[in-house]
């Protein structure tokens, strides 16, 4: 069983995966993967992954070709869904159980897919299904809250090459959602207006860090960045919680979407990247404070000692410049 | 001249380093290092760096060959020395001027040495080095912090590969800091004890995640560690300052450090690593509820969505096991 054990100065908690435990010399290098035929995501290779919990078909049966998206669950998840979280001490250190779910929604049977080039209708599909799944998970009471996010290209993380997002629901709410809700919260307190609205309204009128307005959506550059040519993409009006969205809207962010990440290939030359979707914690979707959002960051530099040990992060790219690169592509 | 920005959500600040700021071509693939011959940091080329702050010589003329150490101010800082914070308004956003000092520390001539292979005086007199140049550091009324750190090897972020560590001195004390200095002082509220030492109380009498302990340092796997291998290295009796150290306590830590970095070195095959020093800030030395200690990282795994989008980290080994391997090996 995993375990979550928290440090006991910061609070900040981590996942001790013991399931994918490792003797020493396995870290010695970076294992090779397996990519084309053997794919496991592709079509025609469903028996390879557990049984689908969701997939886009039209009258095909499950767990058989014909499908345009699945949801699986990840065969080694960095949680497990059985069991409770049975908190207990080791002298002055707090663990519980590793208790949550571990999703992986593959985005399309087409191995050389990607957001920037499928049709509006097909990543409208892929949104919908991170919206039931949030959905869904907000029915299981152990939880607190779904995190959304891909990892694209080896640099970034990714283990497999083929399209693919995932989902983890925590029984916590992780600790940089908590540090955003208590920002928004204290400046809604001074204020009495949404942090991120106001942030909208002041970087839609100045311009220079806005990016791309479409659909309802908007792009834009951050004021502070961690990394080069990071993108926050937002709800034009206020939403808290992503679960919320209408198909209509979600329609209008793959419009978006895809135009983005056009944009960012070419500017970058398909670079690796992370996107995480933070919204509202599970249980608390109605708040006036908190307004969901996509944070997209391309891996284009490495963090060292100084950011980890610092949390500082040296950012070589004026988000004003990446602003002007990826507003001004017009191919 | 580069800027200081803060987050306005999380007020997370962020350097963005102007003078390095390059073209959107510019991040396509990561740049290829010179090596070898060339390197600037080797014996005889003292004219590819600016003027040594500090070195360890005997009656040679400063920048010349000679020397032990030499701690040089970076050809490429971060931060600039010159000028004040300025701190101006954005609309709702905050900055100021990037102002700071960033020093690296060649730590030997042997392009091949490193801390594992240096004899004691070698890295005792390294560790004397940033125990001097944090104490003039403090001398600046414009810093509040001085992080010293490590980068080794490519994929740990360096981009030199001759020995060498840095500093960089801040006019804000680092986040990631504040929250050590924050949970220590709470604990210390409730208890009236340090926290550092009741872990130490703790692992060294458990011993389940104690690796070595000699010369007055103990180092061990944090119960709660982000990365596979993380260890802690801290003085056995409290210490809030690094600065605040004699010779004969570095010495100690100078045999520690060469035993545990020889033992990762054969468990984890010399991988890339980094270091971070966590001392107290410049002019809150005195602390009863913080205790310094350094961080260390060896790089095996990657860092992707999950953990950015947050701040929780999988770890695939558990802390009780990584330090029984290190503990354990006997070469």
């Amino acid at each position: 069983m995993p375990e979550l054990r928290k440090d006991p100065v910061v609070g900040r908690w981590v996942i001790i995966s013991t399931e994918r435990a490792r003797r020493p010399t396995d870290f010695h290098r970076d294992p090779v993967r397996a990519h084309g035929d053997s794919c496991v995501f592709c079509e025609g290779n469903e028996d390879k992954t557990p049984p689908e919990i969701l997939a886009g078909r039209g009258d095909t049966p499950p767990n058989g070709p014909g499908w345009s998206f699945r949801v699986v669950p990840n065969k080694f998840p960095a949680l497990r869904i059985e069991g409770d979280l049975e908190p207990t001490g080791e002298g002055l250190f707090d663990r519980m159980n590793g208790v949550g779910a571990h999703e992986v929604v593959i985005e399309t049977p087409n191995h050389h897919g990607s957001l920037a080039t499928m049709s509006v209708d097909e990543v409208a599909d892929v949104l919908i299904a991170f919206r039931d799944r949030l959905s869904d998970l907000k029915k299981d009471p152990r939880f607190e809250y779904v995190l959304v996010f891909k990892n694209h290209g080896e640099a970034a993380g990714a283990s497999l090459e083929h399209p693919h997002s995932q989902l983890i629901a925590t029984p916590i709410i992780p600790i940089m959602v908590t540090e955003e809700l208590t920002g928004s919260a204290q400046y809604y307190g001074m204020k009495e207006r949404c942090v991120w609205c106001d942030i909208l309204r002041q970087e839609r009128r100045g311009g220079r860090r806005a990016i791309v307005e479409a659909g309802g959506f908007v792009a834009l550059a951050p004021f502070a960045p961690r990394f080069p040519f990071e993108t926050w993409i937002l709800p034009a009006v206020h939403r808290a919680a992503f679960e919320e969205s209408g198909a209509d809207e979600l329609r209008g962010l793959a419009g978006l979407l895809g135009d983005f990440f056009r944009r960012m290939n070419r500017v970058l030359g398909d670079p690796p990247f992370n996107f995480m979707l933070h919204t509202a914690p599970l249980h608390d979707s109605e708040l006036e404070s908190f307004h969901w959002h996509l944070e997209v960051i391309p891996k284009l530099t490495s963090v060292a000692g100084f950011e980890w040990g610092s949390g500082f992060f040296i950012n070589p790219m004026p988000p004003e410049d990446a602003a002007e690169a990826l507003r001004a592509d017009q191919s």
